[in-house]
């Protein structure tokens, strides 16, 4: 799957995912009481001698270890409150091969020394964690084998994109435009829900089949919004333009769609759950996090937010845009970008919306 | 323990790690037929729905896979030959954290295509590649979950400098040399020893410990031999020569030691084994595998043959000594060094020593 070696979160420097991602810290952070429910519930119904946790879509940045570190506070207070010594606890990030895991690991000395700072030198050394390089839409892991899964912003990527954006003929459906726009034609929407259902179905069985039975998952997804799908139109206008003056090609346009599914609320959701039908759902709500720097209306100029902004939506989509346009292309991209990005923002206010799930394996 | 952030294999270019492994290629095909009689021992005596092997220190380069691969084939014609199907199997790829880990990673789509290609796609969709980033001199594992522990040229690296190096008064011992050598004075073998001891019988308790009862490892250490240190001598002599030159402060050369200690003979390495007490010696033999590139008398000049050696040389202490003495002094001092080895290549032929052992856990 080509898309795969393509896909990763920019690694470093000012359009690194680890410097725009405080919508992602915001989320992970309101996902604390599910995990800490989750944790408390496992632990006492199994008392394993290791714990096996797997946080899929890791990324690499400071938001990496922060899943992880709630998962310690929640095993550790459980036992604690319990009198209980704290069980082993083996931990799987995973995310694409593409992904930085060098500086993920660069980090890890100093994590395992504030651990045993914070939680004893015995829960520091066994502590053990271990990359999965591969993508989770295939098997990570052995039947059977975790107890607790967690995965934020990550299962709104789509395996590749939609299919049914071409037509039996080859011809592209959603020409000038890179994802669901006002202009697009209406098969443009069902071919990326099609895509998110087989997806996201073949998501819950691969998880289902992993986790041990009552094993949980916590989700967060991005949910459906006027934001992503206005700042994707204001992208495919900074591409047109560069059309436009012969700096890209048009085909290279129209055969570009970002390969990103945001449920448009809960009940798509819920429905793909419920068809599966491995796991039962304990929590299903959507959330509006804190919004992301730039959208707040702070002191800063508009261009310095739009710079913002842009350099948010860079971070995640960079690498496919790079590897599709050529990466001569992108700065210039992004500059026209960021000055429309700009030009919204003076008169719009916009609501991230969120989609937390938490599922218990049958 | 700061040696685990400098010391790490070259990950790329001229010196890497992968260029220049030719002698540790030829040892892991040496171990094939232990590999093979552990992975068919432990098969037919547990039948495991999920196989879990371990290779420590695993580095970086053509040769990570090597074992891995060697596993796979063992396995499946071991299961082949009882027709069953073959277990799934989990690998856990160990080595320091500063270990280019992302460059093993690039390679694994590609693995795990072949591997499908070769094994059949069920084989390949249950091979679960993980890493492990941490020393193995600490705990890596949940207890008793390992079936199998292999390690490749890796354990006689020494957690540590030697400390017995440094006197009660912190006066360097070893003065003038970086490592055993003719002039070092008797309590510098002393020290080694002890480190060694100390080290190897700490990676016997941890290893015991992860292993499931009957567990086996199979180990390739270096054997202490004359090359070794002839060739830390050589570049001593170097070192010594830009200290000479006032390139180098003679404090600095004082305090440098290689943390590596290649035992002297099988007996050295028994009777450390059987002091700890947790596994029985299945196997223990020394053998000397073919020459690593440059070693060999082929048609090479003498200066190309000294600038291979070096490169040999470097790609495993690059690391360790630009940390001490700086990344710009590199180059300079293995320039020096080479045309020292070839000096060396005119008169002597050298002959490598390994020593290969297989433990059973009690």
């Amino acid at each position: 799957m080509e898309l795969q070696k393509v896909l990763h979160m920019n690694g470093d420097g000012d359009y690194s995912y680890a410097n725009n991602s405080s919508l992602q810290t915001n989320a992970i952070l309101k996902t604390k009481s599910s995990i800490q429910e989750s944790i408390a519930e496992i632990y006492c119904n199994n008392f394993p001698e290791c714990f096996k946790f797997a946080d899929l879509g890791c990324s690499s940045g400071p938001n990496t270890y922060l899943p992880t570190w709630e998962v310690i506070e929640a095993l550790h207070s459980t036992c604690h409150s319990q009198n209980h010594k704290p069980p082993m606890l083996q931990v799987f990030l995973n995310d694409l091969p593409g992904n930085d895991f060098n500086s993920i690991f660069k980090l890890l000395p100093s994590f395992y020394e504030t651990l045993k700072k914070e939680k004893g030198d015995e829960f520091g050394e066994y502590c053990f964690i271990t990359a999965v390089p591969k993508s989770f839409y295939g098997r990570l892991f052995p039947s059977n084998s975790l107890h607790f899964i967690f995965s934020s912003f990550s299962v709104q990527w789509l395996s590749q994109v939609p299919k049914g954006l071409v037509n039996e003929y080859g011809v592209q459906l959603n020409k000038g435009n890179i994802y669901i726009a006002k202009t697009s034609p209406p098969g443009v929407h069902k071919a990326y829900l099609d895509q998110f259902e087989s997806d996201f179905t073949l998501f819950l069985r691969l998880r289902a089949e992993e986790l041990k039975p009552r094993g949980r998952m916590v989700l967060t997804l991005m949910g459906g919004n006027k934001y992503l799908n206005d700042m994707q139109e204001l992208l495919a206008m900074a591409i047109n333009d560069m059309v436009l003056e012969g700096l890209i090609e048009e085909s290279k346009l129209d055969s570009y769609n970002l390969p990103i599914y945001p449920p448009y609320d809960e009940q798509e959701v819920r429905s793909i759950i419920e068809r599966e039908g491995s796991f039962n759902i304990h929590q299903l709500e959507t959330f509006h996090p804190a919004p992301a720097e730039g959208f707040d209306k702070d002191n800063k100029g508009l261009d310095t937010r739009g710079e913002i902004v842009a350099s948010n939506i860079r971070a995640i989509s960079d690498s496919l845009l790079a590897s599709h346009f050529g990466e001569s292309k992108i700065d210039d991209m992004f500059h026209r970008f960021s000055i429309k990005v700009a030009h919204y923002l003076e008169t719009r206010s916009v609501e991230s919306t969120c989609i937390l799930i938490t599922l218990i394996k049958k």
